[in-house]
């Protein structure tokens, strides 16, 4: 029975479970003990900003998930989850961290009351919030059971969303063409660069209609300059200036669903070099698009890009994106498919990706990108509706 | 030499790594790889959103310290970091989230190249970016290293802030001020909570005069009514109504630094049980604070509190604070010192903490808290300057 404050149906609840073990039994596996928060909320519907301490969920091959956290977190657990009271369950304050006793020592002896001690256990050994010390303690209070590495198992069910989920996530696209928008109106020079982030934010948060705005799991990237020639900078208090670009990472956010989108915008006239590379990105992402089609692979959309670099004279290898929807901070990707020319991810209708191919170059930076959903036919859906390209204002 | 965008002076880091230096001395260690954001920001100024990918320091017992990170960051290392370039290395995109190499791989040539291969090295086993998976390829790749536990190690040394810290501080104290006045002005029956958070990091990202706002390491946590018997819920879009009441647990963010401060808001005519509970609560604090003195004991702070507590009959355990300074998400707390009965560590001038003995009832919660300096005479200063009491809005 979906609680109140569930955000899906029983039924879509059921479908992830059911997928869910189908994998587990694949991988030979008794139960898992899943820490991404975002694995959490998918299977239970879970959702609070405690992942800072230990929890998670245990699933077995029978009955409902259990969920498993700090005992304050519980009353969280009942507001969101859509599981029994019972299958919420909860560890002492004092073991918040001390350093005598360990969560995973709780969770162990949860674990062997319901018949695990002996089990084949996946866990997420690739994870914020699995630590080492975490699998330390819990290899030695189960000595007998086995744990296997499960990393991404649940991530990869989530590839192909269902509708329910595509509907969060156009939601999240009109929050982010809302954001990105604002972005572009507000940039001009003598605008310091936080009272812009505190713009995008508000505007980000508002939400769209009846669709209010959840946190996104990264925080607005907006470096200018020579800051932007570096991925990930945050923002400060300094003006924006004449003659410089500034691109802006950004995603609305709806009920944890994400839709990224970026944008590059220039203050002034932008030189030559920048002009020309711009038009290629723009080209490569066309074509990128036309390769993102069911049936073809995450590298065919990949390669398809850098071929239109090469041809530019622009070199770009690397990661130009991965899978999204539901997500926590640190990270809005899936952490599952990447757009790479190493991965060959077969593009099944229903998945949807944040196609990424920002250019960072020796002085300055160019973020174009698009959240895409891949079709039964044809090209991907582009999900936002911002015009694709630089954005010059002077 | 500090760079343009370090946040201290080159006396400020010689002081944190001298620091750094002796407790690895005591601890046997020959170096430490640091994966805590905080503590990569505390001895070598980076400053970026990369945690979601493998990064660290090194620092051995001499020369600079070593940021080592993606090779896209190292742009971010170069304009954030205090070091010579030399000293900010980085791994291809190739690494990251591939299931057939590992970043760690690279680290360990990386420390093998200085001389490490043998070496005593201390890494943080219970930290959200140094997952389990990471320390078994590291335990492999270094197979004559020894590798032990440091958690914390680095964080105990940030305990007591110095003078440039503690102005940090204060300047998130004045932000802190800002969003809480800002919940407490708006906050109104029918408002949506979405909206009402919005106007919230708009005036923390905006700042106060030319010290622009910082993100928090948490996202505003403002539950209402039923969802505040839940400690860590975040929002949603619906109405606040009148005889609910909302607490707020917020914090200001000066360049990483935070000062939390939580005020409770309730709107109409509060129950007397409610009154009566946020009087002693007041009550509580005041005695908390008068305890939080140089050479006094984290737990007498909790006790003193508790013993107000159980006057008034109502039953409060567990933790009520901790260490508090330079964070990143997901968590604004140091990880060290709590305030709780069984924590004794000794309070020292330049210590600050956010004394948060917050009471989560059965049908409703009620958060009153401080960020609180530690003196060197008399008991602690509180660094914001809101009232203390339960606002009533009728």
């Amino acid at each position: 029975m979906a609680t109140q404050n569930s955000a899906f149906e029983t039924s879509e609840y059921d479908r992830r479970i059911a997928k869910t073990r189908a994998a587990m039994s694949a991988a030979g596996l008794d139960a898992i003990f899943v820490t991404d928060p975002s694995n959490q909320a998918w299977l239970t519907g879970y959702d609070g900003w405690s992942f800072y301490v230990h929890q998670g969920v245990i699933l077995t091959m029978e009955g409902e998930p259990v969920w498993w956290g700090r005992h304050m977190d519980m009353m969280g657990g009942r507001r969101t989850c859509w599981m029994q009271q019972d299958n919420i369950v909860g560890y002492g304050d004092h073991y918040v961290q001390s350093t005598v006793i360990h969560p995973m020592q709780d969770l162990a002896a949860h674990l062997k009351a319901r018949g695990l001690e002996r089990a084949r256990i996946g866990v997420e050994m690739e994870n914020y919030y699995y630590s080492a010390k975490a699998h330390a303690v819990l290899t030695e209070e189960l000595p007998q059971a086995h744990l296997i590495d499960a990393t991404a198992l649940v991530n990869w069910q989530r590839l192909v969303k269902s509708d329910a989920e595509i509907a969060f996530i156009r939601k999240a696209a009109r929050i982010s063409e809302k954001v990105v928008q604002t972005a572009i109106d507000r940039a001009a020079p003598g605008v310091r660069k936080n009272d812009l982030v505190a713009d995008i934010m508000h505007a980000g948060i508002s939400g769209v209609g009846d669709d209010w705005g959840d946190y996104p799991a990264i925080v607005p990237l907006t470096p200018s300059g020579l800051d932007a020639t570096a991925a990930h900078l945050t923002w400060d208090g300094a003006p924006m200036r004449e003659g410089e670009a500034t691109f802006f990472e950004l995603s609305g956010c709806y009920r944890r669903y994400h839709a990224p989108l970026c944008r590059t915008v220039f203050l002034g006239t932008p030189p030559d070099e920048m002009l020309r590379t711009a038009q290629a990105q723009m080209e490569g992402l066309a074509a990128g698009l036309e390769a993102a089609r069911a049936g073809n692979r995450t590298c065919d959309i990949a390669n398809a890009f850098m071929q239109v670099m090469a041809k530019h004279g622009i070199e770009r290898s690397g990661r130009m994106g991965y899978a999204i929807g539901l997500s926590y901070p640190p990270d809005w990707g899936e952490r599952t498919a990447s757009i790479r020319s190493e991965d060959e991810t077969v593009l099944e209708p229903g998945m949807t990706f944040h196609f990424m191919p920002a250019l960072w170059m020796d002085s300055w930076g160019l973020e174009t990108t698009e959240t895409i959903l891949i079709r039964e036919d044809g090209a991907a859906e582009t999900l936002c509706d911002i015009e694709r390209k630089l954005f010059v204002k002077d």
